[in-house]
């Protein structure tokens, strides 16, 4: 007998921002496993089971959930944001490739979200609105040295960036260090966009220049966004900026 | 007396992949403006109006947009995938930095959707599950010279690369031309995932290796993503592969 294993994305946190598709499978599964904060979203029923884990145990998570899904389980593997995007999707992909055969014949069907940038940047206006990219801040699994040398090509080379992980109790100093490698790039004037918890009653967000971006708080949910040198910021009486950044710029 | 304009994304064509938050706009708007394909995804009330256009002429859907709400309707712009991401919360943002005083005192509230990288990604597994990029290979509105300085900067540090508005008949040589470059960086192995339509039944979706690439037809609605160095294929019996970039790359 052989399950199912559906990996879905809860989007940003706003309940208004999962997608239908992602609420079908939801209900069609029994057995849900992710990080606690993101299980607590679900509205369940009393015959599905929630098999919650630490945020850093993500492949012992996903061998589990390989494990329930080869014995037959409707398994569902819960992410926030989109699960492709620094999340579960890759997980599993990485469990299934060193784990046993039976795994390659599962049933495996990844459905996408809304990542958290993409939240963010609604909110602010269109910041990402020309060629960005997406990097995370942990040097948990890769060096840190890469990290800086993405930041100052991608910076370089003139497309926005969405900061992921930005931030831990374990890890101060990245976020610092990030923006000083990019002041050393682009103008102290450039708009950063900081979001966390972007649609929902905790709301954070604001925007302030490049120059000033350390004196404002951040944490491991706060999506930070670094506009290019062209990213524009138009003035609102009464009401937050909008930040754009030109669909031709460059 | 004014009105509101609301810029929604419908995800990136499955109805099961738009979000509740854009379903409650639409049904609470009262004058849509988009590209006619897209406006015709939508499911309107007789009371509702469609102002479909052309899909080259943003910046003048904008301001006719901008001008409605002005007068007072319940506005709803409408964009495939996400509107920030190449599409049209920026030429929105544009109109208003260029417009009448009276568009920036204008409530607008952008909502964001499932933008078509994300949808090929879980189609295919989680090639964007490390550090990625978004790149338009469209020179109608930047210069080629700078599209080719950043292709070849991300692919150098590393980024996985999901080219967006790839070709057109108006601009066949772009694509292979960047498959060109992307080869004096890259492996000719790297794995390539060419996705249309996913999700819906024309989809046409394939993985071959970077040096394969050019012979696979593309369009300007297909999504292609770039591996990087690292990005691997899990062959599966009976099924398509599993394409993954490992959390840790680097």
């Amino acid at each position: 007998m052989t399950g199912k294993l559906t990996i879905v994305g809860t989007g940003p946190g706003n309940p208004g921002q999962v997608t239908q598709q992602a609420l079908g499978a939801i209900a069609a599964s029994d057995v849900f496993f992710g990080y606690g904060p993101y299980l607590d979203r679900l509205t369940l029923r009393p015959d599905q089971v929630r098999m919650a884990s630490d945020n850093r145990e993500e492949i012992d998570r996903a061998r589990a959930a390989l494990d329930a899904a080869s014995k037959g389980a409707a398994v569902c593997v819960v992410s926030g944001g989109d699960p492709g995007v620094f999340a579960m999707a890759a997980a599993i992909c990485e469990a299934v490739e060193h784990g046993p055969e039976t795994w390659r014949r599962l049933d495996i069907e990844i459905l996408p979200g809304v990542t958290a940038m993409l939240a963010v940047a609604a909110r602010a206006g269109a910041p990402l609105g020309h060629d960005f990219c997406a990097i995370s801040l942990s040097d948990n699994l890769k060096p840190w040295e890469l990290i800086e040398r993405r930041l100052r090509a991608v910076a370089e080379a003139g497309l926005v960036i969405a900061l992921y992980n930005p931030i831990s109790r374990a890890r101060p100093w990245q976020l610092p260090t990030a923006y000083k490698i990019l002041r050393e790039v682009l103008p102290v004037t450039t708009p950063v966009v900081l979001g966390r918890a972007v649609g929902r009653p905790d709301e954070h967000f604001i925007v302030v220049p490049l120059g000033e971006a350390e004196h404002h708080s951040a944490d491991m949910a706060t999506c930070v966004i670094i506009g290019s040198a062209d990213t524009r910021v138009i003035e609102r009486p009464g009401m937050d900026p909008l930040v754009y950044s030109p669909r031709g710029s460059g």
